[in-house]
């Protein structure tokens, strides 16, 4: 690909430039994984292009080096300010688009997928259809339930759906350090592909914005915070693995902006306030008001 | 800048992660600061294009992730793998590409920078023309004289020569734990412009390649050595500052490749052996064979 010079450049100057995108590429000619040789001459490509375009400064080069390095020094086992940085790029977001491509022609279109994020654990408690997430996590008591099927329309009995969100203080259970397993479980679809759990009805919070990522995004005038959401991963034989979110109707958030971009338009779903004493889909007594919502899972071809 | 989608991807795919782009992209139009603006929305478009160009899967998302977060935790206060991994993808000499544009008609072409390397200190002692900057560096004894002028030819006294080397070991002073400061000096020309000063022929060595950026290198088959060098900062009241190396004419990595790019054909010097016994040139008596080199400076105009 050639790449456009800036318009004040000599073509003398671009042509130095150019000559030093072409010799770094071809360094990695020698690359015994044809792969891997894509990747870093695409990248090399791709990252001079960025400099030559900006005309990038000495001042700002060592700008991003600190930056980098403050990001670096910042990650450990709890934090992990690279995956911040991509999600807050779209980076994150365009990944997932570009390994969830649209399935055209489906009779029914598959449900979008979003961003994975770093709060999913592998051993979440299994739960009967109609069992309770929360495992003491405090919020609102929301009923969700829907089905899974195909984009055929066919139901997916027995399809694993890990379900997982924060609490009403904006916390996943693995962020606090007392061990404990709180709104999360996983769960199976039943013969006629439905499924139904109670959960809390999702609210705003933060991503960690005390460090590097956190400083660009105030200098960016941009909101750290992420549209209230709850986590679902979908797997079932011979279909493509789902990871997205459902995100609540009316949320401001959502015209603020998500921080990461994980929300689309299909995954925004009506959470509906039932006032307290209107009885619950499966007789249980709760004490104040409590919400309800649906959402139909749609399960593309694996491989598509 | 329109980016090109693959070809294997469906128009209607391809809108979708063009949309998100433009989402990302217009999440930066409230930047206060408009420089700051156009880099982050430059480095959106730039690092969606390469992910959509190479569909990254990920996989290669989390390997990269993982890179990251390795180069960060090898940095520290003597160890700067962002800046090894910015020299390796050729990035570093980009950017100075960029800031050292060649100055159309001049009469001289200014001489050709390139990386600044992490070596340099503020503090290195001044010594007289013709003085001796090793220090107590082992090598071989290497002269060094030249002029330094602008692009008309006009001498210029008094400008300020920051000259820094690796021993035959291939290390710098600071990489010793000792507190020595052997191998870089200070001196100014003359009122002719002339300087010279008594070095070591450079040798080659590699870059810190034990950490991630090595294994980077090793796998895409890449050497870590640079070219054998001498580095130069040349200053003078209202021209431009030069950061330079210069070369060994027939040192094989030239022809293998300088890990960081860093070489310029007119920065290859002759570097004449002289026999043991060979009369130096201010009557400096040595045991052993000793080297000779002529290095011309050309400074272009400030704000060139």
């Amino acid at each position: 690909m050639t790449e456009t010079a800036h318009p004040a450049v000599s073509a003398e100057q671009a042509g130095i430039e150019q000559a030093l995108t072409d010799q770094v590429v071809a360094s990695f000619d020698g690359t015994p994984d044809p792969r891997l040789r894509q990747l870093m001459q695409a990248l090399t490509r791709h990252l001079h292009a960025f400099i030559r375009e900006v005309r990038l400064t000495e001042e700002e080069w060592n700008t991003a080096i600190e930056f980098l390095t403050a990001a670096g020094h910042i990650t450990d086992d709890r934090r992990q300010e690279f995956i911040l940085l991509s999600d807050v790029l779209g980076a994150s977001m365009q990944t997932i688009a570009v390994n969830n491509e649209a399935v055209p022609g489906a009779e029914r279109a598959a449900t979008e997928a979003t961003v994975f994020g770093p709060f999913f654990v592998d051993d979440a408690p299994e739960i009967p259809i109609g069992g309770d997430i929360a495992g003491g996590a405090h919020g609102q008591p929301c009923w969700v339930e829907g089905t899974v099927t195909d984009t055929r329309g066919n139901p997916i009995p027995g399809a694993r759906i890990e379900v997982w969100e924060a609490d009403d203080e904006g916390f996943y259970d693995v962020q606090y350090t007392d061990g404990r397993v709180a709104g999360r479980a996983h769960l199976y679809s039943d013969e006629e592909g439905r499924y139904a759990f109670w959960g809390l009805t999702p609210t705003p919070y933060p991503i960690p914005h005390d460090g590097p990522v956190g400083k660009m995004l105030a200098a960016t005038n941009r909101s750290p915070v992420r549209a209230s959401h709850l986590h679902f991963m979908v797997t079932a034989p011979g279909l493509r693995t789902l990871v997205t979110h459902i995100f609540v109707q009316g949320d401001p958030q959502i015209e603020i902006g998500d921080s990461v971009f994980g929300v689309k338009d299909s995954l925004i779903k009506d959470f509906d306030v039932q006032h307290a004493g209107t009885p619950t889909p499966d007789g249980r007594a709760l004490g104040g008001d409590w919400a309800r919502t649906r959402f139909d899972i749609v399960l593309a071809p694996a491989g598509a």
